[in-house]
């Protein structure tokens, strides 16, 4: 396995070995390393200062079920902070397949124009790509498949991206071709927009699988794990109804993000939730599906395709995060008019969460009324537009709130909560306080602990366990759910790891790369300048009394600064 | 002398003693040590835990040339830290002479009606203002004053403010009820839009002048820092030509910023100088007047009145800040169109500095064509109808960056710098880096220091004694103007401290109130989470280089971070 390191002005390839301190990491533990060793934490997040580097995590590339994810990482333009965020799709694995371990693209272009970078097994090499500018990314994805194979891996930012949003994720297209496996948060696409990388296309077909130090010790963890996969309950819950099983729990705990974060129950819950969503889907049928894979292998199929009334796909997937921002959070109950929201949000290559939430606060300052889906349409159709009011929307929630005068804007170092009311799961609250991330249910989500959520004692202790187990699966490039089975088999991450790569690791190895990944992203963010002043929920959620549980966050800050030491 | 505090919600005024740590400072370093002590460095800037705070200089009351200042603070909407802004006009000695060391306005209202509040020896009222709301200041302080009697003091808020904009600004009026003395950096009238007051009338008609312990001393020392004040040189050039003087010496030494800080000279410096303007304003007589007084009994009289060609006053008065930021900045050499857009500012109670260095910003995303003033009055119309793009202009050159897509931005801590370019007056650009007010020229601008500016050498140094300095004058409630006065004659200040209140201090004051003040700034900012990365100069200036020098700034961070060590 090798670095990539392209200079986008140079339109340069340079293949490096990896250096040791590199070598037993992989996903965001390895793009926090990369980022603490080579890019300057004050730097401009759109500057040319700023890399953008994409890691395969650890155990990609052996189409173990959920374990091929991509992790992105720069210095994020939303919380000017370390940021990874990872998705599904095909990246990862043809990362693999050329062996290349961390791609990083440097440096900015001097002119204007907009480029492709195409990687195979030959190398790295530029097109002008200003035939593709301004599209979306459904126009764009299955064009860039026609031209380049339909066998390639793509990654590619929308207008959004183009636009340098600060909302704008990278979108990775999936299994079947389709782009809307976007590594969302934090504005990575605004980042790859400044690079004026329109797409990066990974031929892999000369490639081939990574070594695997001993096989057969492989394939036996390989099965455990697959076993425990499948006997987790959980799983066949995620299968049946996708994420958006977590509408009826969210909700019935208060916790579900209603109007702009200002209640935690919502009247038209039951019409977005999974269950309902799964009678409607096996109704209209079609290309209507329950249930889908992003990933080849993957076992847990969580993702779907929500099809209209006549079958007709409108987006895939439809999830629990976007009908929580984008549905509830907008007083929104149709899934129809949320699958039309979510549709524009990925076409614009833009996070579903930081644009709800932006929506949101919009709402709060009188732009649409609440449930008014086909105004939130046309809100959509302002960022496309790029007008002064798209662009307010396109950065994100908090710049939302401070150029429209709102002060209720439920963010953590700029970056939007997703759909857990932190005053009720409190723990995912610490999680979004404390988070090197800026607030992430994928930091450290811990809704299903069994624990009183509205109780402060003991949720610090709670939320560092779960972010050192995400901040590990994220390293290994393992799904959030591929925990299921990871957990009830914790020794088959090592065996995995040993068996791949002859690693001298233990049973806590997890653990041990979180803790690690996490010392490294908080690294960068105090080079950054970053404090324990960051790491606090905004002050109004702590005053403020959320229903129906007439709750605040009040988990001590003391605590909370306590909560790596 | 007493603290008078004010509860918005309750409507309740209470008076309290002073404490013995606040009874040596005034103005700025009265504001720090009562941030410090009340205000939560981690509060939401518009939320109710800030504290709008107005505290006369230590030196306010007597007529004094040029030092009867008032000293606004908060928790800076716009930086996020502390800030302090200072302004003439008949505020400071009217607060005086009703006693009050510090007005101190405390939480929100919970309604949304807007409010005056009147001070008067009978103490306070609140009385409704809704039919003030929307009001440009120069519509609505006529009324006042005709309602509360044209002797009154008046502090107000124009729309910005009521929009709560992170530039707006509180504007004073001025000796001759002009309210164009505006306490105008760092959205403090963002913060008094929160608090719902659009203005704040003080009747000092039953108050009296603050006592003197020992009047022959005072009157010796008045009498030595007049004579020293009117010898300066310098002084002469301000009463003929203003602030404008500046124009030619910044151009001179290519610092004049122009189109958005792109280069450091201005092919229409000539026309947009103080000498063209002297011209102009004779030529055209009538309400015209190149020198004016802001406060009662200053000598100096930089300010002037700007007519029109029939003679009407345009605005009054137009200075160098604004020339540089609305002209220059802007590529617009006309200071017909500058005195156009800077009544507009005023109006809205926006800070022009910011705002100008936000349409440059604007003018880089394409929004206006440098020299085109006609639309840079119809984007201040945007800014008064509160339309998306006026809000993102009303929030300042940073957001407007941000949301625009712009990275050329002139901006530290979140706040616009004055109109000195600071890759060539280094010794400015260390203020504008380190200072914990953001950046701004008063906070210790080094231009007439006898250096070699373009020598990054020896700029921290001098940059820490100029911020020792205007601390400390800020602090007494001098003028920037007055210091030609002090430094000529620095025993004077010694003289009037211990005469007016028989403290006991030596000729070192004027810097130990600085350091104290400057170690009091600091340390509510380390509360709120600043750290050294935040005293940096945007990265783009220690790389792009600047024309006719081709200079970057490129004084060592190492030296800076030791700037107050």
């Amino acid at each position: 396995m090798q670095t990539w390191r392209i200079n986008v002005r140079n339109q340069t390839l340079t293949r490096e070995a990896i250096p040791p301190s590199w070598e037993h990491l992989g996903g965001r533990g390895l793009l926090a390393r990369i980022l603490v060793d080579e890019t300057p934490a004050t730097c401009e997040p759109l500057g040319p200062k700023n890399k953008l580097i994409f890691a395969p995590g650890l155990l990609v590339g052996h189409r173990l079920s959920s374990c091929d994810r991509i992790s992105v990482g720069a210095k994020s333009p939303l919380t000017n902070g370390v940021k990874e965020s990872n998705a599904g799709g095909r990246t990862g694995l043809q990362l693999t397949y050329l062996g290349i371990k961390a791609l990083v693209i440097e440096d900015k272009p001097a002119g204007d124009g907009w480029w492709l970078l195409h990687l195979s097994a030959d190398g790295a090499r530029f097109e002008p790509a200003d035939e593709f500018a301004g599209m979306g990314v459904y126009e764009a994805a299955p064009l860039l498949l026609e031209k380049y194979g339909s066998k390639v891996a793509i990654s590619l930012i929308g207008p959004g991206g183009e636009m340098e949003l600060s909302a704008a994720g990278i979108q990775n297209i999936d299994k079947d071709g389709v782009p809307s496996r976007i590594s969302a948060r934090g504005g990575l696409g605004a980042v790859m927009g400044s690079k004026k990388l329109k797409a990066i296309i990974i031929d892999s077909s000369a490639g081939e699988k990574p070594p695997i130090v001993d096989m057969p010790a492989f394939r036996k963890a390989q099965k455990a794990f697959n076993k425990a996969l499948a006997e987790h309950p959980q799983i066949a819950v995620y299968t049946d109804f996708g994420t958006a099983a977590m509408t009826k729990m969210c909700n019935g705990l208060g916790a579900m993000p209603t109007r702009n974060f200002s209640s935690g129950e919502f009247e038209g819950a039951e019409k977005i939730s999974g269950e309902y969503m799964r009678q409607l889907l096996l109704k209209r049928g079609g290309e209507s599906s329950t249930t889908h894979a992003c990933m080849a292998g993957c076992t847990i199929r969580c993702s779907n395709v929500f099809g209209d009334d006549d079958g007709k796909s409108i987006v895939s997937p439809l999830e629990y995060e976007t009908i929580g921002l984008m549905g509830s959070n907008l007083g929104i109950d149709s899934l129809d008019a949320i699958a039309r929201l979510n549709w524009q949000v990925n076409d614009l290559g833009l996070d579903s969460i930081e644009i709800g939430a932006a929506l949101g606060v919009a709402a709060d300052a009188g732009l649409l009324e609440w449930g008014d889906g086909q105004r939130a349409l046309e809100l959509m159709e302002e960022m496309r537009a790029g007008t002064p009011l798209g662009r307010i929307l396109g950065s994100g929630a908090l710049t939302t709130g401070k150029v429209l005068g709102v002060e209720r804007v439920p963010a953590v170092k700029g970056q939007a909560m997703s759909a857990y009311e932190p005053r009720v799961i409190k723990g995912t609250g610490v999680t979004f306080a404390t988070s090197p991330q800026g607030a992430d249910h994928t930091c450290g989500l811990t809704i299903r602990a069994k624990v009183d959520h509205l109780n402060p004692e003991g949720q610090v202790a709670l939320s560092r366990t779960a972010q050192f187990s995400m901040a590990g699966y994220d390293t290994l490039g393992a799904c959030i759910f591929a925990g299921f089975g990871f957990a009830a088999t914790p020794e088959t991450i090592r065996d995995l790891l040993v068996a791949r790569y002859g690693l001298d690791v233990d049973a806590g190895i997890l653990a041990q790369l979180g803790k690690e990944t996490l010392e490294l992203e908080r690294e960068f963010n105090r080079l950054a300048g970053f404090t324990a002043a960051d790491d606090r929920l905004p002050e109004w959620m702590t005053r403020e009394q959320l229903p129906p549980h007439n709750t605040v966050f009040d988990v001590p800050e003391a605590e909370m600064d306590a909560i790596f030491d």
